[in-house]
């Protein structure tokens, strides 16, 4: 696999008695730290802080969590074991209760252990490496095909815009809506990035901007405010975001913000993509008007900076997320190709049934 | 006049002997600390650190504060006062170059100070504070009528949208956008504001929010980003801004962050107002596009917060303006009436040649 400088959030290193290795994002920019995972306890703290965060790169950071909590296992009986792997899956599970992709990899792993049989147990747990190895492969894989999708829409001398990090520290690497960016500047396409530093948490500023930059590709940051001035002088070309939850319809959830960016985008005639894996359509639901959208904490808006921005006693709206109908969607970028125009049956083609 | 709970961001307490007391708006809204002002340098330093700031109240304040460095001066011969008048407003010029109400307020306090004739000195010092004393009435009248003017706008239950401050703490009271809302309040209708925290400096957050919760309306801050989903939410019946100067045309340049809100205003039908006194109104200037945009130190983006929030090589947007064409402002609340619709004639019609 060709290294295009890009940033590895979470790796495992080594064998069985290895590490997991994690970039601490809660210290970005301002420093770069790897943090050297011998155990379970230390995988929980970096999950429960947000030092590693984006749902699939939570997801790898829980399935080798586990292995870190259950490689020192006895040679027991299978049962025993067994028990242990839920435990530790349950107690991981414990880090962040609504992370979706936490579940998931956390029940895939329990699922290959069990899957085992009659292995004995020191065949279990490097049957448990290689599954996290795995996760942690597919979901490199994916965002390799979603920047393959995508990468075409990026032409020379272009100026791309996007929110919030949607990229290779939230995901194995190359991330969803920075995969085309970074095939585009490895097939020697020179372009732009502007991004919107992302208010309340500045995952933008913080993190799209340091690791764009790391991958020497052209990044400049401005406030979520400056888009609309941004477009009317001509210099943004197309938006690529992310997408937490894709609708049936094609409506997409994604870091709030993204629904005031689309109308911009559309009013200035700019074509606006959202790049998401198939994993991330939920075809449960007809519509973004039924997607949830979480509340989060005041303080992250009125204490953001950890210094007081608004009076204590005056209320703060703080909503984690936005919907972002079809109608203002250009195109969806898949993992299986480009969803284009973006309503339910060509999502059906692509994504299949 | 009436005391309706709202902030005096500057005034002068006493008589000659006097001082002039200045809310300092870099502690806002952590400390309500009212300066004591009693000496020429005291101003200086308040304008240049912002402790004062808004056009109309930095223009107040040098007036008062020539009072300040010249109330002091011995009954000497009416030239050498007039000379240390001269040093004096020189001076106070030097805190913020680029401030034109702070020129404009010191010319009128140096034409006051010649137009004395042959007055004694006591008689030029009590007729330059009762001056000083006039440029702020002036400034908190003409506050009254625009907020007299556009008090009609604001419906019982209605829910407006502003940004930054153009309020009290930006003028001698009231403000241009608040006073509306400040005038509606009195009359006891019940509405709730909205103000965008308005990135980079947050004006909005830590200014608006606070003057208004001071006077007991009913205030909600969001981050800049939120505004779009807001108004689909169906929430948001108005928008009220200030401006900073207004073409012939009637395209308005104001704070950042003011186009992109009026864009989402126009796609979601929710009527853009901007209130500006006829000071702000410069008819040589035929359009929007003339309007030079000042860039601001990239700092504010990158270390707005006393903490480094983006990569330090990376490059930032800081643009302190963006303009609003009149074909997105539903009208123009000023000193002498509405302007609606929002075009070259109609500004002629209302304002005056």
């Amino acid at each position: 696999m060709m290294d295009m400088g890009t940033v590895k959030s979470i790796e495992w290193v080594g064998e069985l008695d290895g590490h997991v290795a994690i970039i601490d994002q809660t210290l970005l920019p301002a420093k770069l730290v790897v943090l050297k995972c011998q155990d379970l306890d230390t995988i929980w703290e970096a999950i429960k802080s947000l030092r590693v965060r984006g749902a699939p790169a939570i997801g790898i950071a829980a399935a080798m969590g586990l292995v870190l909590g259950v490689r020192r296992e006895p040679d027991q009986d299978v049962a025993t074991f067994l028990k242990r792997v839920d435990e530790a899956a349950d107690y991981l599970a414990s880090s962040r209760p609504t992370a979706v992709n936490l579940f998931w990899a956390l029940d895939r792993m329990r699922c290959k252990a069990r899957a085992m049989g009659t292995s004995s147990v020191g065949e279990i747990k490097r049957a448990l490496l290689e599954e996290a190895k795995r996760i942690r492969e597919e979901d490199a894989a994916m965002c390799r095909a979603i920047g393959r999708c995508g990468e075409q829409l990026i032409k020379d001398g272009a100026g791309i815009m996007t929110h919030c990090n949607a990229g290779g520290l939230a995901t194995a690497e190359l991330g969803t809506a920075l995969a085309p960016m970074y095939l585009a500047h490895e097939a020697g396409r020179r372009f732009r990035v502007f991004t919107c530093e992302t208010r309340p948490l500045l995952q933008g500023s913080r993190l799209t901007a340091w690791e764009l930059s790391q991958a020497g590709i052209d990044v400049t940051v401005l406030c979520d405010s400056m888009a609309g001035w941004l477009m009317a002088r001509g210099e943004v070309d197309l938006v690529i975001t992310g997408a937490d939850r894709v609708a049936a319809n094609g409506d997409a959830a994604n870091k709030i913000g993204t629904y005031g960016l689309a109308v911009l985008a559309d009013a200035h005639k700019v074509p606006f993509y959202v790049a998401a894996p198939s994993s991330s359509f939920d075809r449960s639901i007809s519509s973004g008007s039924r997607i949830p959208i979480e509340e989060r904490d005041a303080d992250e808006i009125r204490r953001g900076f950890g210094r007081l921005t608004a009076p204590p006693d005056v209320s703060c709206l703080c909503p984690a997320f936005d919907v972002t109908p079809a109608r203002l969607i250009h195109g969806l970028i898949t993992e299986r190709g480009l969803v284009q125009p973006v309503n339910e049956l060509r999502i059906r083609e692509v994504l299949g049934e």
